[in-house]
């Protein structure tokens, strides 16, 4: 299978690398420790003679910048940086145009590459940034986050947010390299870390019963570090590069990566996408959801939405939405979001269901009336 | 040849087709009269049951829209507008905002479609609306001026203007339809006609000898209207065709469409991208600038510059620095202007020079202190 883990040949490293053999466009996903410190190197053998832009967060800027600018400079390596806010409020037109223009004031050309350091925030924008930029820049992916690596950074998905919803403005854009340093997650405030840690566990129930076994028994020491930690980010990123391949542009079996997101940035939403409810926090409880909903229509065993909850839970996550602090309005809001929600095809609405852990799939014909009733009840819970 | 000029099996025209069989997204361009009235039948066959927003300026919401609204009606096809400014300065960061944003507070979805009719400012700026909402949404072009008809509504190329230069924040998307109403010329402006006429002379330039000559031959009948006039917006199409489909993202031979535009994209970033000069109007300076520096290097014939110039200025062009009104500052600013143009790289100038009428090519290691010695010249002819 292209998109298996391999041990990376390199002696530096307990490194995997998961290889996705897009046609004409295929790239490297290198997963280990001391990568900021090794992409001087990586990037002067595999991009010789270019330029980099760096685009980066005020945060991570602080924690990860200079690793990665000593290394550049050791390799001796042109670059430039744009740094910006920390947070989604930066996934904005207003935040796209000026990495846009700072791209071009750099003089960065069409051969030139734009580097994306940070969480899936900084990963989104930034490859936006790039695939617009002069018709197309390439990109690298340098994830700082577990979100990032498990998820965002794979796959081409970039893009922004719009006041109608998340990430309905963007471009399918594939990176040229990933370089998913996991030194930089020891320094990733805990809730940040089980955000991204819901994603992990989302790829064990949507076909991997198995993996989600494995986290279960797991979770302590992938929270530790060590090498459970890093078997874990590269099993991720081997099972969304197979999704990746065998569906780029999200037309059929992609969608089951949207497991727990159709609640969950109706949820995000309806919290004005700000520290309340972390993108992970909100798919923790949309997973959840999903499960409780699935039992309710009669496709999944009733107990399985319990025993994730208390898996979650147990990574420090929400699972309901009485977990979400504050007030968070009707269950008219939440259908609103629900339905206007990129997922919606027709009018029918699209949710992502299952037949127990390790079964979602997709069911294009849900009733919203049903779903209504469920919030409903959900919001008594 | 796939993109060949077939007469339109339907009964109501002297009408052209040309088809694009990229593939996968294959796509028909027609070329006839009353297209905006057959508009809501033709839709109605090729996307039933689709919503379509229409994007389109002040002018030609007054002249055209009346005609595609009542065709569209007529049709039973639901449909929304948004009207822009007329006007290059249109092709911004905040109208590209405006039209995604009114893309999504109109709900179209991904099934749903954009039209984009107006001439090619409207074709890039919605075109690239499209691109980016939704991560990809279909559209149609329905370009209203000479210009769109022969050369921006073909081939995908999408985008709009930085402070920096033109067209370098963008996308390639392809339209799924293009619609070329003949009877939307005969309400232009006679100044941005001949704007047009001059993309329709770089075709026969470009590769075309025997075109060139015809359109000497028959400009006047050209600019009068008549079966001519189709003839040459249809070879246009055709033509353009090829090129895309040889060379879709302009790794290669497609740059030779730029012919004239690196000198023309210069003169209309210094002067501001105002009516002082249109595209049309740059790019006919361009061609003849192309062909006398041509000259000078040893490559082309003396005669050329002044036989293509003394063409264009019948049809009313300018075709020298002299000719555009206003002070145009030193040569610095034109340099400057050039190398800041996106078919830079790696520091060297690349131009599509010329072996005479017809025998374009790409010429990549161009020496900026020629360039800039026949400027100097050229700025005291």
């Amino acid at each position: 299978m292209a998109a298996d883990i391999e041990a990376d040949g390199d002696a530096s490293s307990s490194a995997h690398r998961v290889h996705v053999p897009l046609e004409g466009r295929s790239y490297d996903i290198l997963i280990g420790p001391r990568l900021l410190e090794r992409a001087g190197a990586l990037l002067a053998e595999r991009f010789p003679g270019r330029r980099f832009g760096i685009v980066t967060d005020t945060e991570v800027a602080r924690a990860q910048l200079p690793r990665l600018g000593a290394s550049l400079d050791a390799a001796g390596i042109a670059h430039g940086t744009i740094v910006l806010p920390n947070g989604e409020a930066t996934k904005s037109f207003s935040r796209l145009e000026e990495v846009v223009e700072g791209l071009l004031a750099a003089r960065l050309e069409r051969g030139d590459l734009v580097i994306a350091l940070g969480g899936g925030v900084i990963g989104d924008l930034a490859g936006f940034a790039a695939a617009i930029t002069r018709r197309g820049m390439d990109f690298i992916q340098m994830p700082t986050s577990l979100l990032a690596q498990v998820d965002s950074s794979v796959g081409g998905k970039t893009g922004i947010n719009s006041p109608h919803g998340k990430n309905l403005v963007g471009a399918f854009h594939q990176p040229r390299l990933v370089l998913a340093d996991l030194d930089t997650l020891d320094t990733l405030p805990p809730r940040e870390f089980a955000a991204g840690y819901a994603e992990v566990v989302k790829y064990g129930l949507i076909d991997d019963e198995a993996f989600y076994f494995w986290l279960e028994a797991n979770r302590r020491a992938i929270f530790e570090g060590g090498p459970e930690r890093a078997e874990a980010v590269a099993r991720c990123c081997a099972a969304k590069t197979r999704f990746v391949l065998a569906d780029e542009k999200e037309t059929g079996v992609r969608a089951l990566l949207n497991l727990g997101h159709t609640f969950g940035h109706a949820l995000e939403k309806i919290t004005g996408y700000s520290g309340r409810l972390l993108h992970g926090e909100g798919v923790a409880i949309g997973m959840v959801m999903a499960h409780a909903f699935s039992a309710r229509l009669g496709l999944a065993p009733g107990q399985d939405a319990e025993r994730i909850s208390r898996h979650l839970s147990a990574a420090g996550l929400p699972t309901r939405l009485g977990d979400i602090p504050g007030e968070i309005g009707g269950t008219d809001a939440i259908m609103d979001a629900i339905a206007q929600d990129k997922k919606v095809s027709r009018g029918a609405l699209t949710f992502i269901l299952t037949r127990g852990i390790g079964q979602a799939f997709i069911e294009k014909g849900v009733d919203p009336g049903a779903v209504r009733s469920f919030i409903e009840d959900q919001r008594h819970t």
